[in-house]
């Protein structure tokens, strides 16, 4: 048996119950993968992280690549020991905030050069040198370099894309095999991209799904289209990927989103939304969200949310977590977020009963 | 036995080894309380908090007077509900602050008017409604109104503050009996004023001792008087003070302050040097202090201090805690404060343990 393979235990329409094994133990899917980008989550400690249920984590490859350096990741025992996390980690490859948040990037078919947006000095990154990088972090699981132009790029814009992520993807499984990387224990997921066109996504999906992959991402979506549209090509990807291999759909995003797309066959998603919420004092509850800056919570002695077992929800009322909110307060975040997380949480134990249940 | 009361256990020299005891369960003093200025600890839960092995916290009336309000803490069931803090809570009845914060302050004998620092509306305290603001807080000890003239001020400022603070501490004796607070389990504790002078600190502590406060507080020092200067004052306040009751250092302050006002007879302390350092990036360790920005630190794999077993040192590296400090992740501010919060406690442990070791 592999150090990491996929289990489905159940299924109901495309919706599967399944269990992910990675080196660091396994996370059950379907899951919500909640996003520590500097290898820290904003506000909470990996303890507290532990207490919302929270089993896989990702981190960002591009910022680590950036400050602190992956070398220097690696001289301090990996990203595991040096983050304190022991469960599974992901790490994104870079690709999305490449082209989203470093200026003036440049994409070749050799690579992509751009501005760091940490001190503007010029940096190249390759997919021998995306893999690198995540060697050095050693996550549990690793991501392909993909191109990722924005979502009202032009037709042709998004075909150069859409080539060059798929001989991107081809390099990098290569390397990856050559350098054992999957027996040493990291798996390497590919990413199907095409923006909202439904041929491309078929197209990168049955290339890919040549290619072998150890799990397989879907990208390049909830950046814009409309809902019809993501469901359109979402549904074309994951027809054309394997039924014994994780699907998962980056940067997605909120409950609803959660619950279309596992139905569609999604497995796992990670999305900062949890905790950037959180900081900007929203709280998610099974009656709509929560905006604890409103003047009508001020003497609302009720948890956020009556049904959640979470910490926040046990402890403080909405009036205590107003007046941090309204105060400033550093633990108004940190309270709304650890519910935030939590809450996700809950929601796919739920979606998971639901599955099991039939 | 009254709801509170003080039991020195040993004693050494001047310093005392006790044990204070109030509704919300008793501390151990020698004690140094941790400051929720605004009825939350920065960035630090109270589950954390007790991690760390506070037993006492501080609160500030002027602030949550200001806002939320008092009569709203109050209706919110009393601070301890509100904070979810179930150990014993002091308040500070917000003289430093209207004096320190505040713009304009205009003091005359019968109170304080002064613009709120949240919205400049114009405000007035008195010795009373300091009381009715404590009363509807509800903490376990509650503070005398004081009027506390800067470090710097001519000797007749500071005189006539020495006056009007014994004036207002008679009223406000005289209201809390006739209330009956000290039955219902809130102590008073009157504040012995008198800046840099012997001769004040002397004539305050006797007129407040035959007001037979339930603990007597010492302000108005660390505000820039030499070292010297602080421990003449101190001496001559302690000097004056019944032996069986408790003794609080008010602000103060580092690691050597509390040595040295220990040896004073000073038996508890309150400050936001722990936290207000960490959120600095500062630790505050047996081998001095860590300024954790610096570039020395971005491999170093030991943890903050050796001989900490706060959850900090037990999981981070100074290399991670580095490279939080530089990626202004909230993380840093949070750990480097439990730290310091837990490092605070074992000093104050360790005094304990050598008062009692003869």
């Amino acid at each position: 048996m592999p150090a990491f393979h996929f289990e489905v235990l159940q299924q109901k329409g495309r919706a599967r119950r399944g269990r992910y094994h990675t080196p660091h133990g396994s996370f059950e899917t379907p899951c919500f993968a909640p996003v520590g980008t500097r290898a820290a989550m904003k506000g909470i400690t990996p303890e507290q992280l532990r207490g919302t249920g929270s089993e896989l984590i990702l981190a960002n490859a591009y910022h680590l690549f950036l400050r602190p350096g992956h070398a220097r990741i690696k001289r301090c025992g990996g990203l595991h020991r040096f983050m304190a996390w022991d469960g599974p980690i992901l790490t994104d490859s870079g690709g999305y905030q490449i082209f989203s948040l470093s200026h003036l990037s440049r994409v070749d078919d050799q690579g992509v050069s751009f501005q760091s947006i940490i001190d503007g000095s010029e940096q190249r990154l390759t997919p021998e040198l995306a893999l690198e990088v995540q060697r050095d972090l050693g996550p549990d699981i690793a991501m392909v370099l993909d191109e990722c132009p924005p979502g009202d790029a032009d037709p042709d814009r998004v075909q150069q894309a859409h080539q060059r992520t798929l001989e991107w993807a081809r390099q990098a499984r290569e390397i990856h095999r050559r350098w054992g990387d999957s027996e040493r224990g990291q798996a390497l997921f590919g990413i199907v991209q095409g923006g909202p066109n439904p041929e491309l996504r078929i197209s990168a999906a049955q290339e890919l799904r040549e290619l072998d992959f150890d799990g397989y991402a879907i990208g390049g979506l909830s950046v814009g289209e409309t809902k019809a549209q993501m469901e359109i090509a979402l549904d074309a990807a994951v027809d054309e990927l394997p039924g014994n291999k994780i699907r998962y759909l980056m940067g997605v995003g909120t409950p609803e989103d959660f619950r279309r797309a596992i139905s569609a066959g999604v497995d796992l998603f990670d999305c900062v939304t949890a905790t950037r919420h959180g900081r900007n004092n929203q709280a998610f509850t099974r009656a709509g969200t929560l905006k604890l800056r409103n003047q009508q919570y001020a003497e609302d002695l009720r948890p956020l949310d009556a049904g959640c077992a979470c910490y926040t929800c046990q402890q403080f009322s909405r009036a205590y977590l107003r007046h941090l909110a309204v105060s400033g307060e550093m633990l108004a975040g940190i309270l709304l977020s650890l519910h935030n997380l939590h809450y996700f949480q809950d929601l796919m134990r739920e979606i998971r009963a639901d599955i099991e249940g039939g």
